[in-house]
């Protein structure tokens, strides 16, 4: 399977203190060294780093650990394959322009019976369950809404509502972003922790690492961390249930 | 205005040496300080490296200068902006997927009476010139070709007719790929150079680096660099003609 990581927060947050727990579970602590690849927004642009190679071992990613990029919406995968060989088109995350915006998804999991999705305005680049998935998705928010909503929550709440018909397809664990909302669809793995004042200490379970954020933040900061498997082990993550999906805005449940 | 950088090869080469002269001129050697991009494609997949910072001092460029990816298609820009301003949405290269590809694009010049173009399919994230005319480009190619052509090389062609179109409108160089093919556009500014056995030395003309390419070849390689200026001081490199196009495959022209 894989690992997904996301954020959503009010300011811009670097989020090389959880990127550095996820990485090593892409051939050390872990067993996801299939690629890796992390996608920050900043305004309405967005960068992707990404590398076929185990991410615990690859340059870019220790650049990307060591190089705070401050980001309010960011998703992150690192992928043990199943379906789909190993190489750069296969990387998650996948990113798609719609409405004038990068949307950006990544998927843990796996789906059988999906080659049926017919994918009308996108299409996949490589041959992953999770990108035909992705492009089915964005097919049909397009059908259902040519041009952008005024209400992009409705839409969101659509996304989710497609989800669970993906989940009927095997395991549906995602996160999607268009860099405002991040969306997190849970299948059977998906926690959830929100940081706000008064902050706290933490420790990595995958790393010899501890933040303490009350030195990294300002009052006002609201940080939500998203991951299939909680990144720290003296904190209270939240464990989504199966077929639920919480929508995020600026870091807070909206 | 800008610079561009593209390479065309028919085995896996680094852009290592031509890059590094490139980044020179963002913001040392040249004045092009407002950001600067680069994407490699390796199989159907494609990967950017993108900041919004002067390329002469990031640390993502620093990077990409000393960690040699290999690849048959390149494709680079270095931005002084002239519309838009500088963030990361206004960064070159551009890409879309069309046809279950990835395209690439990025653009040298300025266009006015531009807003009038419409994108059916395609719509700008930012608000430069050179993706809304990059989004018309490719609804335009959508228009006529919904589905993926046969033969690709009329697709380009089709693309180069429409370039033209764009050459009225100001200065119109440009660099687009699939992947496969590499197209070159010139209003006014754009060289190439192809390098084949014998090998021999090169000299760059923006920092000091003098690579032997007998060294890092093999007899078969054949790759293209095509970029706004010259980058070596001892090479012959081509000048395009205004409103000429060429279509490089595996770094030959076709």
């Amino acid at each position: 399977m894989c690992e997904l990581l996301g954020m959503s927060a009010n300011v811009p947050t670097d989020i090389c203190f959880s990127f550095s727990g996820l990485l090593e579970r892409g051939g050390n602590t872990g067993p996801h060294k299939d690629g890796w690849g992390i996608t920050f927004y900043e305004g309405k642009g967005c960068r992707s780093f990404k590398d076929p190679l185990p991410s615990f071992e690859s340059e870019i990613a220790k650049l990307v650990k060591s190089y705070p990029i401050k980001s309010c919406a960011v998703i992150s995968h690192i992928r043990q394959a199943n379906r789909g060989r190993v190489c750069l088109e296969n990387t998650h995350p996948f990113t798609r322009e719609l409405w004038g915006r990068s949307f950006t998804y990544a998927h843990n999991g796996q789906l059988t019976g999906y080659k049926s999705l017919t994918t009308k305005h996108f299409h996949p680049i490589g041959n992953t369950d999770s990108e035909l998935a992705f492009c089915w998705l964005l097919s049909e928010v397009k059908e259902k809404y040519p041009t952008k909503p005024k209400n992009m929550k409705s839409a969101f709440r659509y996304i989710a509502k497609l989800c669970s018909q993906l989940q009927a397809m095997g395991v549906f664990n995602m996160l999607l972003t268009d860099g405002v909302y991040v969306l997190a669809y849970c299948s059977n793995n998906l926690h959830w922790i929100t940081r706000k004042a008064p902050f706290g200490k933490a420790t990595l379970i995958d790393a010899e690492m501890m933040v303490d954020f009350q030195q990294e933040t300002t009052p006002n900061d609201i940080v939500t961390v998203i991951a299939t498997r909680p990144l720290t082990n003296d904190e209270e993550w939240q464990k989504m249930n199966s077929g639920e999906s919480i929508l995020f805005r600026h870091g807070e449940v909206v």
